[in-house]
């Protein structure tokens, strides 16, 4: 999940007195050339009359585009601005700074050459063809802050038609952070993940994405709650990828509201918002884990849940411990495909990637450390590392 | 004309041993941060939480995009591989390298962040389409080797739906360049525009745009001629472009072949590759002026047109004088329409544009000196600050 809301307790400030505006004004990203340009010579090489050489080479074998274009180093940072952070569809142009800040994520972190790309198209298929066509000089496409459900249908889609990986940040970036704390939860606390019982609140693109990323690795059971409570196939107002999910899930049968189905829960995954209370926490099992990644506001803040029972807590927030960030994952998501020139990211990949990150804590491991710091320089090799030698055992690596 | 061949004289080489291929590998352009990532701080005042009060304030006041966000330095080089150099229909992905070559000149000489986009679709309207619903994130989108006579409509489409300015350089750039080395030559012959007489070779897109800048300044008069002769309104074998374009010019009524109507002409313009022979420039009036834009061999070269009785000699080589590049136009362009948020490219701006290039030659003036060097740091800023004035008077700025 992206979403890192504004803090309400703050006044708004005005634009003039805003560090945040100030660090905006301008834009975060710009273009800058990675060849020399000192005269003639370098013109001549960089530009005319070489460079139609190397379209020639590339129209002759264009495998040799991941060679001499930035291909091999280039994701565009795609969104129609239709579920930006918490937000909602507040359009293309007021996206765009999201997306930068993702551009500069992505350098920063992954060395990955990032382009934001905010679109004015809402029609689902028309949205898929215009992505499909501005593929070409991209090695990957990141999908940022679309709805659901119409979020999965793109990512399949475009998936479909492209060579190169299409990777919905929202869901698999934040399944694979969340996977990777939930491991280290169950090694803390010396239990498989087939002994947990899991209950998510929120079935968005992040919370089905996460859900069915934990049960695919084995979780004893999970259920999934939207606003009208949990997630069963008896529901008659459920969108399509609600119900599909309904039946991958949900073994206990449970039905009826979130709260009545964490009673002795193992571990509560929230991703929607709203408040979860006290009791609630406490009616779980012993020593549970929560993961309240709600912003700015966790579902439950760390000390009540701690007090109400919980062993491990963690928010997407930097000032608590164990912060659930997305950054722990793309940029070495991507770095690792681009590196093997991947054609998709397969469920290994993502895996694999889970499983680096969760082992960068290592024997560091606590209560207050299941998830590394985002900054954690260890972290983006590491997942790149693993992704790409998943990449090339999955088969879907061009070197 | 962006066009510039490789040189034919040269063996192909490897790509273990050409410089080019050694320059290009990896890409050209990289996308970097331009605000500082130090810590957890940081991050919350370029990402999240603190970027969604900048999305808040742009969904709530659109102009502010310009303020907060990349832009108002960012344009899209978007291309469809259809008409690449002179290589023709090369596709998108052989296209990449000219493009990024392109953002390179733009960063370099302009400061302007520019995006190589390299669109996998062929159809006008979808292209079109296309084009229109990436452009929210930039301020400007330069049009590049779009194959004519498809590359006049997408442009005059895409001026309409957006409120950006639209900008086919192979058109636009090429003709300002022109203008300001033709209006530097009939300085240094002391004749007026009014007095020349210009025969131009190719009806592409460059021939045609340079064709109506010409006269549109208030040259004598003009023929255009392509492969099969002189076009007039008697052909038959016109595309709809160059029909439009017989009724604006040729007031001398030629027809027949390009080099009957060189006889007694002053001024030659060559943007069709080819060759001329000498005893064509030899009919030319006394004192005429050759510009043989043919990359990278020229209709005529510089030594044989002076022997043929031509005064001022221009080509788009750089080891001759008198270099007639784009590179001398674009930047300038958008680093100025930019400036000043236009909504669109004026007449007036391009006019303006190639007066402050003109004038940048100054006292210099000189057979070999009717256009400034690529190269001299003079150029873009004024070409900046003319087209930001022109687009102020021309009522398209919105600051």
């Amino acid at each position: 999940m992206t979403a890192r809301l504004e803090d309400p307790t703050v006044t708004a400030p005005t634009l003039d007195t805003d560090p945040v505006f100030a660090v905006h004004r301008g834009g975060k990203v710009e273009v800058i050339s990675s060849v020399p340009l000192r005269g003639r010579e370098d013109l001549s090489l960089a530009y005319t009359p070489g460079v139609a050489r190397v379209c020639t080479a590339i129209a002759a074998d264009p495998g040799l585009a991941y060679d001499y274009t930035w291909k091999s180093h280039a994701v565009a940072v795609v969104t129609d601005g239709t579920a930006v952070l918490g937000l909602g569809d507040i359009g293309p142009l007021a996206a765009l700074p999201v997306m930068e800040g993702k551009a500069l994520l992505f350098k920063h972190f992954g060395g990955v050459n990032a382009v934001p790309i905010c679109l004015d198209v809402t029609d689902l298929h028309d949205l898929v063809d215009t992505i499909a066509r501005l593929a070409p000089a991209f090695g990957g496409i990141n999908l940022e802050d679309i709805s659901a459900p119409r979020c999965f249908e793109v990512e399949r889609l475009l998936q479909e038609r492209l060579d190169i990986p299409v990777f919905h940040d929202d869901q698999h970036g934040t399944a694979i952070v969340v996977l990777a704390a939930l491991r280290n939860a169950a090694r803390l606390l010396g239990r498989p993940l087939s002994d947990l019982r899991v209950v998510c609140s929120g079935a968005g693109a992040a919370g089905i994405a996460v859900s069915r990323m934990l049960l695919q690795a084995g979780v004893g059971d999970l259920a999934i709650a939207d606003t009208r409570g949990i997630v069963h196939p008896g529901r008659t107002d459920l969108n399509p990828a609600k119900l599909a999910f309904a039946g991958e899930s949900n073994w206990g049968a449970l039905t009826g509201s979130f709260v009545e189905a964490l009673e002795g829960a193992d571990v509560l995954i929230g991703l929607s918002g709203g408040t979860i209370p006290r009791e609630a926490v406490a009616s779980m099992a012993k020593d549970s884990i929560v993961f309240a990644m709600a912003n700015p506001v966790p579902e439950v803040l760390p000390a009540v849940a701690h007090a109400a029972g919980a062993r491990v807590v963690a928010t997407g927030r930097s000032d608590f411990p164990n912060q659930i960030n997305n950054v722990l994952a793309f940029p070495g998501v991507f770095q690792g495909a681009l590196r093997v020139r991947a054609s998709r990211i397969t469920e290994g990949m993502k895996f694999a990637a889970a499983e680096a990150l969760a082992a960068v804590v290592g024997d560091d491991l606590s209560e207050e450390l299941v998830i590394p710091s985002v900054f954690d320089p260890r972290v983006a090799p590491a997942v790149a590392e693993a992704v790409a030698l998943a990449a090339r055992a999955g088969g879907v690596a061009r070197c």
